[in-house]
């Protein structure tokens, strides 16, 4: 689903937004962005976000489309997460691991990478940490979870996992930009972390006391 | 090798550090951090620091011990890397995964830690990429790498992925606090993460033919 344009009612005046409709989306995001960093994703509804606005619900629904497009919005994320997403909703369980490698780095390397290093820096440097938590254990980790999780294990140490594997390869191949991994191509990547990534969603993953001395 | 106190020659004035002494001190800070973001670690001489910043190299070796000393005081690393890296050296290379872990951890939730994410923070954050690019290839990931290379595989990259692991359970346990990264407790992660680490450093990493549908 695209993002709804705030002129697809009333035509936008020559000289750009009209004022009314623009204080309107910023009171939105406003909105969006303290429910996000206070009650995270889930717990943080359209119609609370319209309140607190001071708009209708539909409104909300019109600028912005679905509750996961407008927290793209409020983190300014370069691209809509669903896409990617998809592509692992798709995957038999068995391959998660060089799927996850594979779509990720597709997207960080792609013409949108620029804008994803540019919010991780400032995410990581600024104060949207509650932001960056929000949306990766209630956007991404969990949509990975649902695949993984049994009776047993409800994956969530493992999604952590994977997290924690994802987050470095980004930091190291785009934010600091370290020799071998930067331009490694993807292909060893896939092969070298993606095997990390698929035991840490279902293979052994060891216990404290299989690793104490 | 402690770094020397500024005052070891000289008493301190009751009101605090004699104004010729803390600017010479800030000078080669100064000097120090532009060599090293321009030169990186190995390139960068004290000489040329001092020449920079117009003092004596035996007054560089003064204020703040050995070059990597000078380097940690540049970036504020809140503990000497040292003693981490001296453990590393101890160990031998088939535990090097665990043992790696291991110290890092044992660094990051120690009281300093809370001084390294400040570090890391300011540096993704700032502009001092340059700077945590010379402290991980050349300082942490060089004295890793001289371990396991072999005459047929230099290690770069293998020492790369380990910084990609490592980095990233760093920011997902300490500055983005993701929940069932945050709370493990040590040895959950030495089980579950330390044998990615070995398998990185001297396991069967894959290769991109392998990978290749």
């Amino acid at each position: 689903m695209t993002p709804k344009k705030g002129n697809a009612e009333q035509p936008r005046a020559r000289t750009g937004r009209r004022p009314g409709q623009s204080g309107a989306r910023e009171k939105i995001l406003r909105a969006a962005r303290i429910r996000f960093s206070e009650q995270g994703f889930d717990k943080t509804s359209i119609r609370a976000v319209a309140t607190d606005a001071g708009v209708d619900p539909a409104l909300v629904h019109h600028y912005f489309g679905t509750k996961q497009q407008l927290f793209a919005a409020v983190v300014e994320f370069p691209v809509d997460p669903e896409t990617t997403l998809r592509a692992i909703d798709a995957v038999p369980v068995p391959q998660l691991g060089e799927t996850l490698v594979r779509a990720l780095l597709l997207v960080w390397d792609s013409p949108a990478g620029a804008g994803i290093v540019a919010m991780a820096r400032r995410i990581i440097g600024g104060g949207e940490i509650a932001l960056a938590r929000a949306f990766l254990l209630e956007i991404v980790m969990e949509r990975v979870r649902v695949r993984i999780a049994t009776p047993e294990d409800d994956g969530r140490l493992r999604v952590g996992l994977v997290a924690a594997q994802m987050s470095g390869l980004l930091l190291t191949r785009k934010v600091i930009q370290l020799d071998p991994i930067e331009h490694a191509d993807a292909d060893t990547l896939v092969a070298t972390i993606g095997p990390t990534v698929q035991r840490y969603l279902t293979g052994e993953i060891g216990s404290p006391a299989a690793a104490s001395p």
